[in-house]
């Protein structure tokens, strides 16, 4: 019997990912050929600074284009790969062109799918062809896969994850060496982990990416990237962690999304989550994700969010199943399908706070605070006052809130805020404990 | 466009996991419609005992058979489930006749595979239909998917998991309360956990089976369930668990799987764990596995291990991918192209242990003990002894080793076993750390 026909892959971006790819179709084309029953082969490459010849994988005596989009167009190709990155530009004319041209797309690129991903599943349809991005979230570990056909037969109730491993690092690294933000900051782009304009990861907009792509998934909707509400973890101080592991919580920042009543929230923001959770033990620059089903109840999934190899193996994994024939809709349903997003506006959360106030060490603060926050309604379950006073002269006064109003915080944060001792505007982390997906 | 036609399923077993997946396919009809392109339909069924009505589903409209394995030939199904169980008898039949009759076969027989498997999915392959078995390891976790397609990029080094709920639960709820194993047993057999007969769970058996599997998913290799190294988990005391976490560790029961050097090293047995690492952390009923892959690197899933609906999920999960025409060598491989296992026998295993000696409270024990260790150049890393007397006047000695050989332990263990002072014959546990797999 003759094996099948290769699959014709075109690769466009050969960098860190692009790069971890060619090497592993390169070194694994036996062992793919195997398990796919045909073999994956790259026929075109495009990128404007290498020379197709690198480290890890030699692609000299490929075909080369300098246009990634005509090279999408002309390449004999089964199955273009977009690891240029970038939400417009030609990370997205690359993916139109080959969809256009009934190309599959493969793509690392959460951006440009959290923006554009519907427009670009369906023309994907049109042509009968698929648009595949095991690699745009958490890495290697294989969540699209698990959302979409593992765990087929359940409605999630919530999905919670550590999305952006930059984040994390800088998060557990403080939590270890009680170095500030920016310090690590500022050492882990000298590093080369976080990139020049860190802005996309520390402000929680790659994992906002992440989780839109995620919610949309888990719940049938249409990705809905506006409605994510976002916050990031600048504010986020050694102070912060050291009074969070004293109360028994790890300080992470999450996307989480959960959809109760027809609506969705979908929320991206620093988290105080208790240190016995799963969550709260996916350390550095690893993933961790939660997926609370109806039938299988809470499973969790961890691994590599990043890396060349590792985000290059979910690649693999993508071409792979094309290769064998699977044919999916990009968003679990065909686009038609997809309800619309009727987004849950987090000024309807209700749960407790970690609230931390920077204040001049005179009698009476605790008690103006807790005036202001009683006027709301806000009852405290623990007052830390340790009396460490920094070079301004502040301490610190931590308050762990009981259960309460999203909007009563607000307001009771904004009159705090005016309270005459106080030295800086007070900072407020919400605390989420995944109490309902204990039980399975 | 009109819907394709229904995918038609013939239901062999009506049991736990049976009525969760009719419970499933019946409540969410429309919900796996959406998302397969076509409806899945139940057509046939059958069960000794019961009437096609439980609590949770309502079969009673649905042809019934007496005889299951007529079933498996007759009824106009696309797929026969075999939610039967057992290693012979009507089990394999159905599965044999269904295979025969060219119909794919869903299954959750972890028992049935580990000794058939092999010639189940030869048989598959001859028809052009598939061997399916999502349920058959770790419940609802999705990890023969996660193997077999999401890491396809990556050789596995080692697969690691808390794969028996039963097991975990016991040794937990020692962890927990301190009670002996045989209460903890007897109250979960009252309870409806264990089963009547546990010795497939507590002696490891079932673990065996399920890491049977893995090993040759993760491997590429034939299903070698008869090599597999097993001990089960009835010598555990409540000593030994208190020991190890003063150590630093948890006890539980693993299957490891590792390839090196062209050879496989299956093996069951209770092991301690470091109380930092993501497998210690696995606790109840829960499931937990980790897979070493060469690019992703340590990728962890965690779930329901059992349970009706989370066991069904995985069931459905399978029956949506055969519904939507994915097609898959049961083993990554034909069965042709797995290699034959070379096992690499226990006795070559190069590690740390804890050893636990109970003798008679007199001067020199230890000595005695530390001398027998050395004479197999052992040296000991720790020595406890606390001198809690038991009822006939012993004391627990608890050496925890340095790194050594398996044989040496072996030979170390029978002169020890000879001091007079000995009132029991020694306990070793192994300790595993899974160091190779923190870097990723």
């Amino acid at each position: 019997m003759s094996m099948p026909k290769p699959f014709n892959i075109a690769l466009a971006g050969l960098g860190t990912v692009g790069g971890g790819t060619a090497h592993i179709l390169l070194e694994k084309a036996t062992w793919l050929a195997e398990r796919c029953g045909r073999a994956l082969r790259i026929v075109a490459w495009s990128d404007l600074e290498g020379h197709g010849k690198r480290d890890d994988c030699d692609l000299s005596s490929v075909p080369w284009f300098e246009d990634a989009a005509e090279m999408a167009a002309q390449a004999p190709a089964d199955a273009v790969v977009e690891l240029i990155g970038g939400v417009e530009g030609m990370a997205k004319q690359v993916c139109e062109t080959a969809l256009a041209h009934g190309r599959h797309v493969v793509t690392a690129n959460k951006a440009l799918l959290a923006h554009h991903g519907l427009a670009l599943a369906e023309a994907a349809e049109e042509k009968g062809v698929c648009l595949a991005f095991e690699a745009a979230i958490a890495g290697g570990i294989p969540i699209v896969k698990s959302l979409r056909e593992g765990l087929v037969a359940n409605r999630c109730r919530h999905v919670v994850g550590i999305l952006n491993g930059t984040c994390n690092y800088i998060l557990t690294d403080m939590a270890k060496t009680g170095r500030p933000f920016s310090d690590i900051l500022k050492e882990s782009q000298e590093l080369g982990y976080a990139e020049a304009d860190p802005s996309f990861d520390i402000d929680g907009i790659d994992t906002a990416h992440k989780l839109a792509l995620l919610a949309a998934l888990a719940f049938g909707h249409r990705v809905d990237f506006d409605s994510v509400h976002i916050e990031g973890i600048a504010a986020i101080t050694p102070t912060d962690i050291t009074h969070a592991e004293e109360l028994g919580f790890q300080i992470k920042l999450l996307g989480i999304a959960k959809e109760y009543d027809g609506r969705v929230e979908q929320r991206v923001h620093p988290c105080l989550v208790p240190q016995s959770s799963d969550i709260a033990r996916v350390a550095g620059v690893e993933n961790g994700i939660q997926v609370q089903g109806d039938k299988v109840g809470p499973t969790f999934y961890q691994g590599a969010g990043a890396g060349g190899l590792a985000t290059g193996s979910a690649v693999v994994a993508d071409l792979a199943d094309l290769a064998r024939g699977l044919r999916r809709p990009a968003f679990s349903l065909p686009v038609a399908a997809l309800k619309p997003l009727i987004p849950a506006p987090i000024s309807q959360r209700r749960g407790a706070a970690y609230l931390r106030f920077m204040a001049r060490d005179e009698p009476g603060v605790v008690a103006r605070i807790a005036q202001c926050l009683s006027e709301r309604n806000i009852s405290m379950e623990t007052v830390l006052q340790h009396g460490q006073k920094d070079q301004s002269g502040s301490v610190p006064v931590i308050i762990v809130t009981h259960q309460c109003q999203e909007t009563d915080l607000y307001v009771a944060l904004e009159t705090t805020a005016a309270i005459p001792e106080m030295t800086e505007k007070p900072l407020m982390i919400r605390i989420e404990s995944f109490d309902d997906s204990q039980a399975s």
